[in-house]
């Protein structure tokens, strides 16, 4: 499949459209139905989470999943509010105003603006490598210390307690100190809600499995539980009476498609929220594209990177520009979708009527829904993202990435979602610098009877005392610079009869103006010191840069196209082999 | 020379003082005279240029150079006010207090103490690697621009009038606005002095050694040049009664040791300060190592990067004590000690009791100094510290470090000093960073009747095409692990009769744990599309890694000694060589 060119690039819409038919939309309204039905609980859900009204959770899934039908590139995605984006969000509002607030909403609203704008500028530069700085241990560590936030955040409202808190310390005092003032009908009501949608998401299945169903079949029904557990609910709710009993509900939602409003362009608001903006935009964009990809690979399609950030920052603006909050592909909806057959992006656009229909006359059947029954979904879908296993996997292979995966954890647990990602990103970049900038290198001396070099530490190996041979396993860039000179010196140092240092650069793939500054000084110092310096087995790229410079011309030496010719050469007799 | 152990490592005084004899008594004696007769004009006019009394400049050159004679390692290094250092604590203590004022003087003193307390703190950890994200074209664009700069805001001085501004525009701009207003004087004063200063520079020495002194003493003399021009310009001042025809004067200097002070704890002066504090600290610390890695190569003798951060971090802690400013190793001044014969760090000390004397006795003689005259001693030696040659360079070589260069020169000259760090850091990082996520791989094929295998674009070699081999240049790390899954599934993806997939790992180092999620991503996607995952050539450390994990029980092929034994064994075939 070959990537698409011109306008194509930019609207994917143009090269899935044209082959769109009949078949194809019977499966994508298919996969939309089942899809929306998850989806209406989830939104309530997560706007409940991000500290906004219901309905913005419902407002944040209807344009937001046309514009990314326009422009995404996974056929399968299924984009919408999620539960980290919802915590993160929560942060960065609730730092610049108080929930419930008209400036609180203006803030989540500003978020997605700010974020939406964000992805499509780094789309258009085609900057999606900045995502890399996310490594899997400190991806891996946010999600589990989110899940964890997220889940103690909630457990307020299945006991029906006011609790606050900004970081995990604060989240539990502040529950332990509301424990005497629990409502009984509240926790009635949460707790066996919890337990069952537990229980649905293991053992349904299973069950379905076990009356007949096909396995493909049961497990998108299974998806759909939480639809049971909110109609249930409503009912006790209703026929118990529970919101005189002091029983958080819904209660009234706005009727109607969302409203058309421009964000706020206020300079002083978007300075303070650029930062959580960008953190949102890259946890988001990880999030999504590891779905994506790992969708697309099941059906051996392709999606591209940087278009995806145009998809996801379209996605944002649209939100922003009908009263949402910041969205991104989520992992278990797009997996629904997926199983669900879902053929095109189209899928997402036929979801968003779905919820339109939703917004506009099923709100009123969900005044009497219990806010404990949106709590225990988000817990339980949140609980399913704490990985207790990668810390000992990590430890067992790797410390450095153990310590970026822990600081995350730590971090976001006792500073917040986005001291979280900023620490994980800087210890892991702080780690990744500390090995680039002494890289593996070594003194290498003959294999008897052959032309291999190898390290004299590990083989039994044949050298001159007069010839010092070193190779260097790296890239010579600004990073290894400083190491490279001072590990050359001191070899010398250590060798006083040394007359001739060779340098292998078999494994050298780049040498950058530093590194080659570094081999200027190397080769003036050896020269103070009557040492001869040369090159083997120089690659050609590198060689081809070498030689618009003065550094061959002032050389004190030879480059040799072997090593085994350099050390022949130089101890006056003849290579072993020949050239390679 | 073996490297020093227990206390000697963090005392190097303890290692060379037990070899003190006579002989190095007198050398070190000689080396510092002349460095102290250098200093004093250096230490009042830097002292200027950062805004501070010239008093300061020399309580900056006495405790500091103690301390490094204790904790330091180099022999020969010359501490000190510089100028580039001197501009930063311009830029960051007029950030916040206005030059003059008490609280000036206090954030100047501060950022000593902090920049004193960083540097010994990463010297304990040895976090001297964090000097190497200043790249060498950085370092090089930083300094060319700090010279503009400086250069730049010493006219005033030289034209008698009054000007500001921080960054290049408003310097221009301001002394532009302010040419009706020249003294006439001044300039009489100045201008004659820089051109003098020029010519010392490059003409007394040759001069010298016309009339018969041997270079190396010529040498010497020439760099004691702006003495003459102090002198000089003294006598003129006296004689013509400059003072009142409005020319500027160093004036009464406060006569007496260095008082002892307690630096202030303001945490809200720190919290403004630490920032810039940082900066001076890694920019002082690189220049500093640069020189005195420099001169110990000369002698064969070593430096210890990290024990250097404790010893320039000690210097500055005691500037802070005696009422100094930020101090670090200077070039120009290092070499004159070295070239003047110093043997030791006493020599930094003996400088330090000459510095003193003169607190005590010379400063009278320093009333009618012209400040124009230090004002040029300033202008000469930074504009030989701006490299024009360098940006031609780097373009032919490099355009990645060209534009890390253009940008730290461009902004360092348009928003200051800290932004210009810190923008040259953050391009060269982003650079390293975006190549570093996309490294070299080629799909290889054999070379026909060899076992070597080679870049099938390169070469003309022999492919099967149920068989794929990928070679991946560059250690698997989280920088390129999303490029990996891209690269292999797009390549497959290319060439739909595929059955197996073979990495040839000869290049890889290193595999960190996200390089190893995406290697066990491809294997599943791999295995879902039918197609077999094999690796070949994988290093010892890197197995070893390996065989701690799964990863090797669910790999869906082998792992094979050499890639020529995984072709032919895959081909059904024998290889055509032995294993290596």
């Amino acid at each position: 499949m070959a990537a698409p060119k011109g306008l194509a690039r930019y609207l994917p819409i143009l090269e899935w459209g044209r082959q769109y038919d009949r078949s194809i939309l019977t499966s994508d309204l298919v996969a939309a139905l089942i899809v929306t039905i998850m989806l209406i609980p989830q939104s309530l859900a997560y706007a409940l989470l991000a500290g906004l009204p219901p309905v913005v959770g419902l407002y944040a899934s209807i344009l937001p999943l046309v514009a990314y039908a326009i422009f995404g590139t996974s056929r399968t995605l299924a984009v919408g509010p999620v539960a980290v984006i919802s915590l993160m969000t929560a942060s960065a509002a609730g730092a610049v105003a108080a929930q419930g607030t008209a400036q609180y909403l203006e803030a989540a609203i500003t978020l997605a603006m700010l974020s939406g704008a964000m992805l499509a500028i780094l789309g258009f530069l085609r900057m999606g490598f900045l995502a890399n700085l996310l490594s899997h241990p400190v991806i891996s560590g946010f999600i589990t210390a989110s899940g964890i936030l997220i889940a103690t955040s909630q457990l307020k409202h299945i006991l029906g307690v006011r609790a606050g808190g900004d970081n995990w310390p604060d989240m539990l005092s502040s529950l332990a100190a509301s424990l005497g003032t629990v409502n009984g009908w509240t926790l009635a009501m949460g707790l066996p809600t919890t337990l069952f949608l537990f229980w649905v998401r293991k053992g349904l299945k299973p069950a379905l499995e076990a009356i007949g169903l096909a396995p493909r079949m049961a497990g998108i029904i299974a998806k759909a539980g939480p639809v049971i557990a909110v109609a249930a609910t409503i009912l006790a709710a209703i026929f118990l009476d529970l919101g005189d009993e002091g029983v958080n509900l819904v209660g009234a939602i706005p009727q109607g498609l969302p409203p058309f409003a421009l964000p706020s362009f206020d300079m002083g608001l978007i300075g303070q929220l650029w930062v959580p903006a960008l953190l949102i935009s890259i946890i988001g964009f990880v999030e999504s594209v590891s779905v994506a990809q790992t969708l697309a690979a099941k059906r051996r399609q392709r999606i591209a990177p940087d278009q995806e950030l145009i998809g996801l920052g379209a996605s944002n603006i649209a939100s922003a520009f009908s009263g949402g909050y910041p969205v991104t592909g989520g992992f278990a909806r797009s997996v629904v979708n997926f199983d669900a057959g879902a053929e095109t992006p189209a899928a997402g656009a036929y979801t968003a009527v779905g919820i339109a229909l939703a917004s506009l006359f099923l709100t009123p059947l969900l005044f009497n829904l219990p806010i404990a029954t949106l709590a225990a979904t988000i817990i339980v879908a949140v609980l399913s993202l704490v990985d207790l296993k990668t810390p000992g996997r990590l430890w067992r292979y790797s410390k450095a990435d153990f310590a970026a995966h822990m600081a995350t954890i730590l971090i976001t647990l006792w500073a917040g979602v986005e001291l979280g990602v900023i620490a994980g990103v800087a210890v892991g970049l702080l780690l990744y610098l500390w090995r680039a900038s002494r890289p593996h290198a070594a003194i290498v001396g003959r294999v008897p009877g052959t032309e291999h070099f190898r390290n004299v530490l590990r083989h039994e190996v044949i050298t001159d005392p007069a010839i010092l041979s070193i190779r260097v396993d790296e890239s010579l860039t600004y990073l290894n610079a400083r190491w490279l000179e001072e590990y050359v010196l001191e070899r010398v140092a250590d060798q006083p009869e040394v007359q001739h240092v060779i340098l292998m650069a078999s494994a050298v793939n780049a040498i950058d103006a530093s590194g080659l500054e570094s081999l200027e000084a190397i080769n003036h110092r050896l020269k103070d010191g009557g040492i001869a310096f040369h090159l083997s087995e120089v690659k050609g790229p590198v060689m081809d840069r070498l030689r618009r410079t003065h550094f061959l011309d002032e050389l004190n030496g030879k480059v040799f196209l072997s090593h085994d010719h350099a050390v022949a050469a130089l101890e006056g007799g003849q290579g072993v082999g020949k050239a390679t």
